[in-house]
């Protein structure tokens, strides 16, 4: 046995989090794609069967009270607030990615622009030029919609656009395709010294380190539920709104579900206390319900632990890769510092498509980023300091 | 027997679609809510079953492409099609109907103003002032995104406030209180001889009657899928844009799904071809590959003879309960002539909320919308002439 498989074994012998992924369906594949699609919880199957034949089947329609059915959404984000640092209250679930940074951008747009703001004249969105692009050509047609200009700028340079015409900023918190981590709290800092407020989109941290939304006065910020919280393919993503602000979220999006009396059927509409405002339409109640018994697995859980492990594994994987993998033929592209670091590693490659088909059909999943990315997104809850390994080994084997 | 409870066997034993009534999970409850939530068709479990334990279980990412997860949307959109008389390549499954009215009447608005369009000055949405409230307030929000003024009037008013000014229509095809049906053709000519474009939101008909898209001309349309669909609770709605109108349909919420390149990466927005241009962000794909399985009740069945089916159980009904609850104690809301009727009977009843409530407690499921409505959907697919007869019994004792 080499040194590093010694010391993968040793590592797994001591990792706290090692029991979790007893909660996983998980077979012999190093599945290092949770960054994409988080594995099957194993008690979400049986909750859905219950779901369907017992809540839908017997009960139908008296479900949206006695199966707790309507308060969903809002019982689903305070389970997600604790692994994000938000108090409870703050957070929906429902809607896609997408559908919510249009909510948030627009409603911080107007946020900026509220009468007893005292800068007027806020016509620029700044927008982060590596964004994935869902947020960029959201953030397009919320400048188009509020009367704003689009400034897409690398995160680092967004300090020197803010001023006196920033409406809102649309950030991510770790960058897809490199994994590098953003600085929170210095970006939200700059923002609001700017009188601006912040949408931060989670989708690549949460679930994988603190995130802080409370701590750092974020205003909004949006996630998915699917990668790091393993909520399935698709799952509702969430919106959060600091509770100081939700009485100024003016949703662009003002469904039946965020009225303060959904079942008056009004005509007029008034928005609901809190969180509740960013609902829309009615819930995806299975999709939704499966998320909600995903997220058992975090039980007992410090996000903290989860940090420590996440950090160690990418460590452990670069140092095995640079042990095992011929100089050259891959580049680093997530940095050093632990700082900037997220849960992903992501390496250059020539040849970075073919490569990661022959790495799948050896039993090692990641995924392939145009033009030349190999992305491996390591998954604290579920993956081994052996699967890092056998990893880096395995794309050894297949670049030599 | 009463002559009536006779007349129901009879009309039973030669209901073509009783047959129907066995691929559904039904007990002793007669359910008249459908137009609320419809059933739960008896293959979904064992579907989304294998969704979970299979697909992402075991394929996990791979289940994009691998198990059709990636166009699932236009996949199934191309499954409802037929049941509202639509050509396949039109309609797209996905987010909630609050959103996909957003989608439609910011885009509608946007074509009338297209630049090939004749007619300037387009600054007046009309919306249908009984309309479910949410397609009021999110055509409020629509109206203030694109500097339009809303005009609510009653939908047989419409046309005399069709004009040059006219941006955008946004109507329903039954009213969800009354039941009571709109003249879809007539009302869709009107709006186009004003130069304008027309959504309709075919919520409380889809699946229950013909709506005859593309033979009226209708431009959008929205609609839900847990009514008379069956798709379970919250399952994804879907939007029609005719085809003629697809090169002109400029989302509001063009998120990655809607790009005609996904996988690009592609910092800059390009539309897709065709329906998917309606695609936003990630589909859920848990509640989608239920409803996918939901509609192969559909399999074999004329909607044709839906409505027939449809118009003889509320005939059947209406005659039960005159002839059973005492005169003056409820008075139908749901037009006589069958040109006007949905699939809905709604009653005015004193103390309604009570009254529901006291029904259920008996097994007969409907609903109760204030201030004093009892509403009563008849889901042709697996409701009986014996479960109206039943119905209009139980009603009648409760009020006597």
């Amino acid at each position: 046995m080499s040194d590093l498989r010694a010391e993968a074994e040793a590592l797994d012998g001591k990792d706290e989090l090692a029991a979790k992924r007893e909660e996983f369906v998980l077979d012999e594949t190093v599945y290092l794609d949770g960054n994409s699609l988080g594995a099957l919880p194993a008690n979400v199957p049986g909750r859905l069967a219950e779901v369907m034949t017992h809540e839908w089947g017997e009960l139908r329609i008296r479900s949206w009270s006695e199966s707790g059915w309507w308060t969903a959404p809002e019982r689903i984000g305070d389970r997600i607030a604790p692994l994000v640092g938000a108090a409870p209250g703050q957070i929906v679930v429902g809607d896609s990615t997408s559908v919510n940074v249009f909510k948030a951008l627009v409603a911080a747009v107007r946020i900026a622009r509220d009468p007893g703001n005292p800068s007027g004249g806020r016509d620029e969105i700044v927008v982060d030029a590596t964004t994935f692009p869902t947020d960029g050509y959201i953030a397009e047609s919320a400048a188009r919609l509020t009367g704003c200009r689009l400034i897409p700028v690398a995160p680092g340079d967004v300090p020197g656009v803010l001023g006196d015409r920033t409406a809102a900023v649309l950030l991510n918190h770790a960058d897809y395709r490199t994994g590098r981590l953003h600085d929170l709290p210095g970006l939200t800092a700059a923002v609001h010294a700017a009188g601006a407020p912040v949408v931060w989109d989670l989708c690549h941290t949460a679930g994988a380190l603190p995130v802080g939304l409370d701590e750092h006065g974020v205003d909004l910020a949006v996630g998915c539920t699917y990668k790091y919280l393993n909520g399935g393919p698709g799952s509702p993503a969430y919106l959060y709104v600091r509770e100081a602000l939700q009485p100024r979220f003016d949703s662009p999006l003002p469904g039946w579900n965020s009225h303060a009396e959904p079942f008056g059927m009004r005509a007029e509409f008034e928005a609901a206390d809190g969180a509740l405002r960013g609902r829309v339409g009615t819930p995806d109640i299975l999709s939704m319900l499966a998320l909600e018994a995903s997220l058992d697995a975090w039980d007992g859980v410090s996000i903290d632990a989860v940090r420590a492990k996440s950090l160690a594994l990418t460590d452990f994987f670069l140092r095995c890769v640079g042990a095992y993998v011929p100089t050259g033929r891959v580049e680093s592209l997530t940095p050093a510092a632990h700082a900037e670091r997220g849960s992903q590693v992501a390496l250059r490659c020539e040849g970075a498509g073919d490569v990661m088909r022959r790495l799948i059909e050896q039993g090692v999943v990641g995924d392939f980023r145009a033009p030349d990315v190999l992305r491996f997104g390591f998954t604290p809850l579920y993956v081994s300091f052996g699967d890092a390994e056998r990893a880096a080994r395995i794309l050894a084997r297949t670049l030599s």
